[in-house]
């Protein structure tokens, strides 16, 4: 079995984030799971982050890739109905987070409330909508900071054929807030090249989401974004 | 394997809400479904509302019960990260929901596009916390409504040592607005005596939590809930 | 001064919703209340819904017209920073509010709160965005629901071109719910002959908006909204 | 009248916050403001927030302190129904803001946007319930921030009965994040020497609420608070 003691933190991480695509959901996210399970991963961290009711099937398919949840809530045991422990969530198999993700906005508290919570028990990824939520974010010291740099969202321009500087001003700008946060590059990725890019600028992996899950053959798309690794 | 088409509608309906209590998510959230499904239901459905992180385990591990959601969100296939769509519920093993929770409320439009989504794959609880949120509640048409008549807040009085026309009245309240909808008693329930005199008076089932939740010997608890059906 | 003694209720109620629109808040608002004012009513009560920082000098600079509010929140005097109290609402002039408005949307017992806290101090106008919010709504037994038939939204159709059973269905299921309440169409009025079309077939008034407020003539607008009264 | 240029920046805030109490709403918040406005500041800078329906007559009724709303949205002018809009509370008096209060929470974007909307206009103080929150919204760059030490909240310890530490690694905190941002001290303070201690280790100011909006003579306790700068 896979674990933090497993992991190795230097590696570059690849989150898909499977949302509630059709395809990603319910028996989709096991398919999508061991497809990402059978990959050469070739040194990097791989993580499929989940749908809660996914969370503890896809973790029992799986050996090698991580399962991260899309959201938690910083609860403690009792009447909190409908929401989302942490705990449960590891009982489950999470071994991670998102949080804040742009399609499911949080306030600040509940950032800065879930992380001590779950240190040591979960990573967590942080995502931020623009340059200064990654500053406010950064200063609470998540493990992981996704950020889209502005000139990139949309898919049109690739990290790979923008201005170098966009990426890596953005990892700046953040490391500038906490040296210790990692940055995940959450846009203007779409293949092996631009991951490689991404890294050489300064980030510490990348946040993906449709281009894998809406991929017709995403074992293709995944083996072409690992393959300059 | 029990479905839609093993349940006698007509049956009282009886839904443990785990919440987040520690006892009952995670494995303990299995234990206690277990607990259930061996009991003699006596002709009630029996119905345990879980964790979405439980939902799948919880669903696999029962034969004779009904596993519920505690919260959906009405939301199509896509980017929708973090929220719980209902079709991957249903996947996962769901048999209904419960909705707008006192713990985790929801704007109207939130009830009133979730029913048309999950018609003839879910049923529905919407939770009232007072008398008014029942009246509106009702021209949506759920098929459950589990309210609170104020005067049974909190537990010291019960459903048998109130005056009768406490329950009746808020049962004949909501049937005034929609006599399709069956009404449920969200408090003043602790023992069998208090869930016979509860459908005496016109409720169809009870919608219980920490009773049964934090109860040292829940099958004893739930087996007293039963004793007079 | 103008004041709920002086209201003819079964007269027809045109309100006009301020929003946000950079020309009908501050001195724009103040401008528009008094284009208003200056009106030959034709026997309709005309209101105009400000954004609360403008209540107090739009009240100050009307005589004829009722001023309300957007939005507000059923919360007692005490620690609420930041939040709109129906008191100091009602002493700042207003006559009545909007609530749950498709752009402000509450939960249930917000509506629910609201209604007895104002009962003979604030009328109020619940607005529903689609058909069953509206029948939730009617079950609160606010005085108005502004509703939008969903065949009219966005201008195309007015409610004069359009099938009339559109707005007479529309207006029939609210009164279904409850008939007593007064349904206000939110849609596909652009003119005199539209609101006097509306009138004919159940509404009691209209609400709108950048029809008027974004008018480059909001006097000419409004007068020919009025003409067939 | 006064405006940003006669501010002098490095003066001592002291921001009173009216939130929703009867009485410093309405009348009674025109009553406390000609308090303040009466009483001899000593070099501060007073500042009453007050309810959105409130600023604009309590702004045309003082002369010499600040009137500041205790919310403001970060809306375009537009399709906005009952939301605040920065520029028609700047148009109806308003110097700046409260935002983010324990009482009104917001998500980080929210702060985020709302800053470079008022840059110039109005001045922002971002509130804190705890120091992770300070964190986060100082690398924000707000004017202000207001903090409770967590120590301090209850009002039992006062800033100056407390160990010195705790105020002073509080500011610290926050200006090691950012150290332009400028520190208020929202809680152990109720006395004049409390207020002096609070500058002394190196608050900029107070934020205080019931402490002069529900004291039978505000000008008596405003004077003491003042009485040692």
């Amino acid at each position: 079995m896979r674990g933090p003691n497993r992991r190795i933190m230097s590696a570059p991480l690849v989150i898909v984030n499977a949302k509630t695509y059709e395809s990603s959901q319910g028996d989709g996210a096991v398919t999508l799971a061991r497809i990402m399970d059978d990959l050469d991963s070739r040194g990097a961290r791989l993580v499929l982050a989940v749908s809660a009711f996914d969370l503890s099937a896809v973790s029992a398919a799986v050996e090698n890739i991580e399962v991260w949840t899309q959201h938690l809530d910083p609860i403690g045991f009792g009447s909190n109905t409908g929401r989302l422990h942490p705990n449960t969530a590891v009982e489950r198999g999470a071994q991670g987070t998102l949080i804040n993700h742009a399609e499911n906005k949080v306030d600040i508290s509940h950032v800065g409330e879930l992380l001590p919570m779950v240190e040591g028990k979960l990573e967590v990824c942080a995502c931020a909508a623009d340059l200064q939520e990654a500053e406010a974010l950064a200063a609470l010291s998540p493990m992981y900071i996704a950020i889209e740099p502005p000139e990139l969202i949309g898919g049109v321009i690739s990290v790979t054929t923008a201005d170098p500087a966009i990426v890596s001003d953005t990892v700046g700008l953040v490391k500038s807030v906490n040296p210790a946060v990692r940055v995940l590059c959450g846009a203007g990725v779409n293949t092996g090249e631009d991951v490689a890019t991404a890294l050489k600028l300064g980030a510490d992996g990348v946040l993906l989401a449709s281009a894998v899950t809406k991929a017709s053959d995403p074992a293709a798309v995944l083996a072409n974004l690992l393959s300059q690794l």
